[in-house]
């Protein structure tokens, strides 16, 4: 563990720390999104659609579904330790699924540079029966995930 | 009011009736988001930013404003009576606000045609500040929204 | 060959036939798009940047790049039967490249309903390194693809 | 007109400088697409759609539509002197027009910070008829258009 708390700087994030850091997200939290796995550039995250989550036609709510992708997103792009933000996404809703599935969302980086990632969000059913389709664009900060 | 109970056919909703089922969502209502204003192809929606809408970096969460402006979205497609869900929708993210940001999202209708519709969802803080941008492509189908 | 001509009903293509029509797109002709490959829901094409499809910056136009991505994926959906129009299009910009770069699009089905398609399609140099990543959504008319 | 040939550094551009060096981007100029008007952060263009923009249905090529609004777009974001490029685009195909049709690209800023713009294209027909309608982002390099 990076620790240059003698010098007065902050310590660096390692990964198990981000990990840490992101399944600790108070949305994500507030809706039951779980941070199954996390690589530099690759998450995988889960969530239980809830009665509460559905929309007025019965259906799973587009903000339900669009939560869990980014989620995974959030957590995929800062894996590299540089503090990292969403500038856009777009998400194509493919399939309806009933209240009670658990949808599993996959992120992984299509292009990284210096400044600016491109990931690609799949959400999927159990059985993977694709349920939505996001690709979102990451700003890279200079700025380096820290404990502080 | 139509009421066609007599002949067994399910009541077509007026207007008042859709806006009544709209803020009944579940989701929205689940995060607070109230709906203001319904007129065929405009909405108006708003969200106050709590402490549990944040991300793990401290700034409002990209899934929590997204629902806002889907929120505003289906409202405004589906207040021609006509069953509209949406197929794709794409979000820019232009500011970050703090927690307890008062939120609203205006929709628009950009375009429509008999099945497809294009929607503008301008999430804004109070004073009009521009927090997110997003437009969304509604797919409208033969069926109508009844009562049943 | 299906004729029809007997009844007057126009005669439905087959595959190659659609191909052959495809491959006669007069814009992407006049670039030089080739057709290079064409399977229900998948299709290949390329093009060679020419020095009259710089910008002013003097790197590939993101029109030129688009057109390719756009001719492969109208090629894609299409090669169905059904006649299927775009309704939107993202396009992410990877890489730039200097004129005479030979290009590939590639375009493949991520789904499809009776109406609606999502088609990926992916511009890459002829070693595969992402010059662009496009997703596009396709109306699918109750038309079919006739030779009338 | 800002010249520093003396001390060997490149003079930056003034807008009247932008405008004549847009006007002479290779691929517009191919389609016969032309620069109106240009102000920083705005710009309006227009394209006549020949027989050899239409793609193999008969109607207007997105590839055609999309150059027009992409020159549009790079014209309104370099105005403010900066070299700029974009991310990504994201084009709602409304209506299909014939050929010969006069069409008209309107770039308009929704937002723009230091290394970040978002820009509007809407591409209407002479009588204002919605045709499509773009979002682009743009990122905005430390560079400055020079002569260079």
């Amino acid at each position: 563990m990076k620790d240059d708390a003698r010098n007065g700087e902050p310590s660096v994030l390692t990964l198990a720390q981000i990990q840490e850091r992101v399944s600790r997200d108070p949305f994500a939290n507030s809706l039951g999104i779980e941070l199954l796995e996390l690589r530099e550039g690759y998450s995988r995250a889960a969530l239980t659609v809830g009665e509460n989550m559905l929309n007025f036609h019965g259906l799973p709510h587009g903000g339900a579904i669009f939560s869990l992708a980014d989620a995974a997103f959030g957590a995929a792009c800062n894996a590299h330790g540089q503090v990292s933000v969403a500038l856009n996404v777009t998400i194509h809703f493919l399939a309806a699924m009933p209240a009670g599935t658990r949808l599993y969302a996959e992120a992984t980086e299509e292009s990284r540079t210096r400044r600016i990632g491109l990931y690609r969000m799949a959400v999927t059913t159990e059985d993977g029966a694709l349920v939505a389709l996001c690709h979102g664009t990451a700003y890279c900060r200079d700025e380096l995930l820290t404990a502080a």
